[in-house]
């Protein structure tokens, strides 16, 4: 049977996938990867899962095995309540929405906000997670300007006076791919911006909580509660395999959020939540994020050093305090495709930077490294053998 | 700030939701509901749980809390593989795939398939969860007689040779509303009918291991195997809360069903899916299922009992071998939804079946009513004031 005709129009943006025919050397043996994007399994509570889940069986009995409201489970959504206080969002349990990891909210927001040609505003670079949730609702992507200091305040302006924007994606702190933060004073102009121009944010938060050094900058949501989506998740603070992602948005849009998110998935796992409800509720997570920012600290600590040291003066490093990646800029033209395809031949994978532009002509002389997955003797090793390529090169 | 501008044109077909105004008295205190579509929290394996965590823990570890192919985890599509061969489908793991629930396989492939004004042959009536899942992606209905012996072969061969359809969706067995099950005559009828036009069904097959008598009857899938997504859950004989489904697709869907998941939720949880996997590898799921049976069985039976002594005679019950529906076809014209209205005030409800139907003018005499949720006083109970509620029209 012939299944080709029968795919929606929409399969046509989700079909090109450079990046996915590129990494696929990554997990040759013997290659040493930079490349990854998760947490370290050092980095989970292990010691303490039999603990909740004893806790949770005691404690909600069948009601954890349920189907259980689309919203999300109550004792969760209390919980994360009061996380989100603590990083200055005020939003009631009834405020707060739980979703199958921050790519269902993703995926829901696309759903609901866009209809094919619709204009969305990204970094340059940006979370190439969110381009495949939203790429099969068939937007325009209209890339703005980034630097050290995160987004451009300027290049957001520009960008909403002369397009019509559905709603602008930026990752304000420890992007990924650049581990850039927005700076302070830039998000109230951000905040001020958006207000004025009406415009609509979703703000993806997935690293703020693992920060090495300086202090925590509010979130956008904080300066401009109504005109943000502010979507989080507990995979980078807890366990990416339980899939739970929260979300809190203006009423109009929660409401149609649930709606959304009812055809896709009904609900969460309902077990899940109530295991990530024990672990927020029992201070388990005050106890333990020290742990994971104690084991990632050096490692990135390992990787600037040796990238300091050893590659070439003209290969930039951006500077970042925290969540899971560094980004380095060659010299113009450099490029990094190149470069990546030698080091692999070297036993060392990263990630070229060019997939995280939508414009294909940005980005050649970028790369990506992470630093969570290898220990600090390997992290100087691999870019040794990087800095080798390159002066192979 | 106003979103109501913001919102993408299929949300079009969301809006009007009249089974959800309905429904919303049915939790009034004091009401029996017969409304519900949920399996008994008594269904589930309570006893076991702890024995899965724990051997859960030890043997995968961390494993069972890192991020996971969206293919689903390995061990899982085993042992699916393994079940779905006692149901005579060959499929080995690497082509068997775990999603979020069956709903998230029904969002997916509307995702992949239909573009705006696409036709779906449904039966009429049909399950209002994949209704949810299609709508988003707007397509057209074509609505398909049943009978007793469910779907009808000339109306399926009526409306592929009359329309363009992109998929046919199916509840063969125990159906959620109607309990029916098409007969194996009709089944080997329908896959000629199919392979013969070249079309393609989404069988969905939630309900077929609680049969509570008569003999295992083949999925179409078995039959027509090059035209079937084959798609089923634990949620009926596991834990609906896990939110654990799976699916058996032609190579090419296949592939770009985990493409399309990819995008809405990177995957399902691990740790459910571990969970999963326990349950069926170590015999807990053979010796727990007769449990269920044993549970629903005498319910259904109570159900029917009532329904034949107490309803007057012109309301005609479906026959059902299993599941957790019946459904009641009252007198042309008569109106279930006023029914609907004074049996709550005497304290019962049902969902009327209209809401079951894509024609807005079927359906009108007809009711679901579920029998998993309550006991067999309450059952008889409650017939009994429906019964008294219409004696009193």
């Amino acid at each position: 049977m012939n299944f080709e005709k029968l795919l929606a129009d929409r399969t046509e943006l989700m079909k090109a996938n450079a990046i996915r025919e590129i990494l696929k050397v990554v997990s040759k043996p013997g290659v040493v990867s930079l490349a990854g994007g998760i947490p370290s399994p050092e980095s989970f509570p292990m010691d303490i899962f039999k603990e909740l889940t004893d806790k949770v069986l005691t404690k909600y009995a069948s009601g954890a095995f349920q189907y259980d409201l689309t919203e999300g489970f109550m004792p969760l959504r209390e919980q994360v309540s009061i996380l989100l206080e603590t990083r200055g969002i005020t939003a009631t349990p009834e405020e707060v929405n739980i979703s199958s990891g921050s790519q269902g909210v993703l995926d829901a927001v696309a759903k609901l906000l866009i209809t094919k040609g619709d204009k969305i505003a990204l970094e340059a670079p940006t979370y190439l997670g969110a381009l495949s949730a939203f790429n099969p609702y068939e937007p325009t992507y209209i890339r703005m300007d980034m630097d050290e200091e995160g987004l451009v305040p300027e290049s957001l302006e520009y960008t909403l006076k002369n397009h019509e924007i559905k709603f602008i994606y930026l990752v304000p702190t420890f992007q990924n791919p650049t581990g850039r933060t927005i700076t302070f004073k830039r998000r109230i102009q951000i905040a001020d911006i958006i207000k004025k121009h009406n415009a609509l944010i979703v703000e993806d938060d997935p690293y703020s909580a693992l920060r090495y050094k300086g202090e925590n900058i509010p979130a956008i949501k904080t300066m401009a509660p109504d005109h943000v989506i502010y979507i989080s998740t507990l995979s980078k603070i807890f366990a990416p395999g339980l899939r739970i992602g929260f979300y809190a948005a203006p009423k109009f849009l929660r409401q149609w959020l649930v709606l959304v998110k009812q055809g896709i998935d009904l609900h969460t796992s309902t077990f899940n939540q109530a295991l990530a409800a024990q672990y927020l509720d029992g201070n388990y997570l005050a106890a333990h994020l020290p742990k994971i920012i104690n084991l990632y600290k050096p490692k990135q600590a390992a990787m600037l050093t040796a990238i300091k040291e050893k590659l070439p003066q003209e290969f930039v490093c951006s500077s970042s305090d925290g969540g899971m990646f560094l980004w380095v800029t060659g010299p113009k033209g450099f490029d990094m495709i190149k470069l990546y395809h030698k080091a692999i031949e070297n036993g060392v994978a990263f990630v070229p930077g060019k997939f995280f532009f939508t414009n294909e002509e940005e980005g050649l002389e970028t790369m990506r490294l992470n630093y969570t997955m290898a220990n600090e003797e390997t992290i100087h090793m691999a870019i040794g053998k990087i800095a080798d390529t390159i002066h192979s090169m």
